[in-house]
């Protein structure tokens, strides 16, 4: 950490273009203010989003941009008002850094529904500046967007949690679909979809897994704990389980129908959508109507559900697969997490890298 | 009612091929069983969906083919069984007149969404002959799909409350949108939307009326009650009410896109399909994911909804707004209803019409 002008600087590793090629970068960071905890990152996980971001798929990306949205770390200040976190305590910032704290969605402890929420990275934050993730030696964030890691937990096995893990838990608790015997589908098994095996089988759910290819058949059975495996491309097994799902949570990220998984749903059944496809996806009206089927989706999670679900990973005794990396193997780890080649999270070393070779 | 070979006959209107002309059709009815209500036809409206079935739009119709669920009449008989109806009472009966009586969904009494459900025609009875509908001189009916009707309403008012009335009601009662004070949208305004705004402005809700251009609204501001209305097609309107509803009941029966209607949902809004649409419907995923939005349909309502309705349209002293026709109009009547030229219900004075000219 040096400063300039006054203001101190940290470095992280950025992505410079659309080629989405990250390198060192170093940058400034505001000075803690009384709302403010300022964090050492130690890891970071990386998350299929951040590969959207950095390759701008959705068009609005900004650079140099220090991705990262799945950070712990330990508090190293803390501004005047902050009363809940302390100088050296491990704690966790993920997908929003900001919100208006006054809309209904701020108000219902849903704010990362707020309209004027603030992206940790490639968004602008209320002092004018741009924001930036966590692979970064430091980053700064408003109390109200830092969660504490409970005792105990190991701290890169809960970075996957604070976007992959809450994502999944978020519509589960929300929509009512936490009780105990219930039937579960996970479509597709990324770093998403696992925490999605995991969780539904910590709620006590049947989960049956649903992948394109029979591919990772044993490790979602044997590694993960699925109950059954179905290739959506097999007819034959997918009829098997027609009408027999209480929900699929759907992480595929690209395009794809909606028709042979609807179909899987049992009467009042609901497909959640988690991947941001800007393809349109499509479906008649009578697969949804003659059983009070539910097309939802549902974004991450608020921070009062990531504090329940780290709780709930805790007493569970739940743990993630990740692949833990150092700083300089990200473009790599990119590389092969497009190619959905990683069981099932990276997660970046951050403390442990070296990451300016000219600092 | 005349008898063949030792089994009653009565007369209705049958469609005998897709053309959909309507013409006198003299056809078996079962005698009465132990469980069936034998109902002599007063009244019968006319719905959208009779019009894809005389013409054979989901290509399942199957001919001659007497259409008509928003039956009301006067019990002439019932079975050893039946001790919830007497002779002389108004009943009313609608599109299904069967279900297996033992699954979830029938156990649940949303026997709606029984798998094995009988339509009231075009289906085939459990006695292996053809179901025909309300068009007719009788009807006979398990006791089971057989509605009181409450006292005092007046039957031809009743007439449409037994299909469009309950397919609004249903999903209201069932997604939790009863309270007062909500922000609803019924799309289109036809025979169901007419009812949405009835319905939804007795329940105490802020109604906008969301109509393809501006014919409908001083009927639908003036007639109907309605509080709002807005142009599909005027971009500076629809943006008015950006972020605003609680939930649109979509009546729309052809395809259209959802993305418009979506962004005029709240947080957690609900999009409600009522309409039968065979060409695919689209939406783009962050459209659901960021507002965690719900696309969803429902189809009619259970007995036991439609009873519950009959009970709040009575008690809420509401009136339907229908045309009241003769038999000899019928294929008139479709012919208007297909240019969505009705407001809103075509009601058949069944019991009032000569059906046969031949009899």
């Amino acid at each position: 950490m040096g400063s300039i002008e006054g203001e101190r600087t940290t470095v992280g590793w950025a992505a410079r273009d659309p080629t989405g090629i990250l390198s060192p970068y170093t940058f400034n960071l505001r000075n803690t203010g009384p709302d403010d905890v300022y964090i050492k990152v130690h890891y970071c996980g990386i998350c299929h989003s951040d590969l959207h971001q950095i390759k701008n798929d959705l068009g609005m990306s900004n650079y140099p941009m220090v991705p990262g949205h799945e950070v712990v770390g330990e508090v190293i200040e803390v501004g005047s008002n902050v009363t809940k976190f302390k100088v050296g305590e491990v704690v966790g910032a993920g997908l929003i850094v900001g919100s208006c704290r006054n809309c209904r969605a701020c108000k219902s402890d849903i704010e990362q529904y707020c309209g004027k929420k603030i992206w940790n990275y490639n968004d602008v934050y209320t002092d004018g500046k741009p924001t930036q993730g966590g692979f970064a030696e430091t980053m700064i964030v408003d109390q109200n967007f830092v969660v504490k890691i409970p005792e105990g937990m190991s701290p890169e096995q809960v970075a996957p949690l604070l976007c992959a893990g809450v994502t999944v838990y978020s519509p589960l608790s929300h929509f009512g679909l936490r009780d105990s015997g219930l039937r579960g589908g996970i479509l597709g098994l990324g770093g998403v979809g696992h925490m999605g095996v995991k969780i539904a089988k910590a709620m006590g759910h049947h989960v049956t897994v649903i992948s394109s290819s029979e591919k990772k058949k044993k490790e979602a059975m044997e590694d993960l704990g699925a109950d059954d495996y179905v290739v959506s491309s097999d007819e034959t097994q997918m009829q098997k389980i027609a009408d027999s799902l209480d929900y699929i949570i759907d992480t595929v990220p690209v395009g794809h129908p909606l028709e042979p998984y609807l179909s899987l749903l049992k009467i009042d059944g609901k497909l959640i959508l988690m991947g941001v496809i800007n393809t349109p996806l499509q479906f008649v009206s009578p697969m949804v109507m003659l059983g009070r089927k539910t097309i939802t989706g549902s974004f991450i999670g608020s921070i009062k559900e990531t504090e329940e679900m780290l709780e709930f990973w805790k007493e569970k005794g739940l743990s993630s697969m990740i692949e833990m990396v150092k700083m300089d193997y990200i473009n790599k780890a990119l590389e092969r997490l497009e190619k959905n080649d990683v069981r099932y999270r990276f997660v970046v070393d951050v403390a442990g890298s070296k990451l300016d070779d000219h600092q």
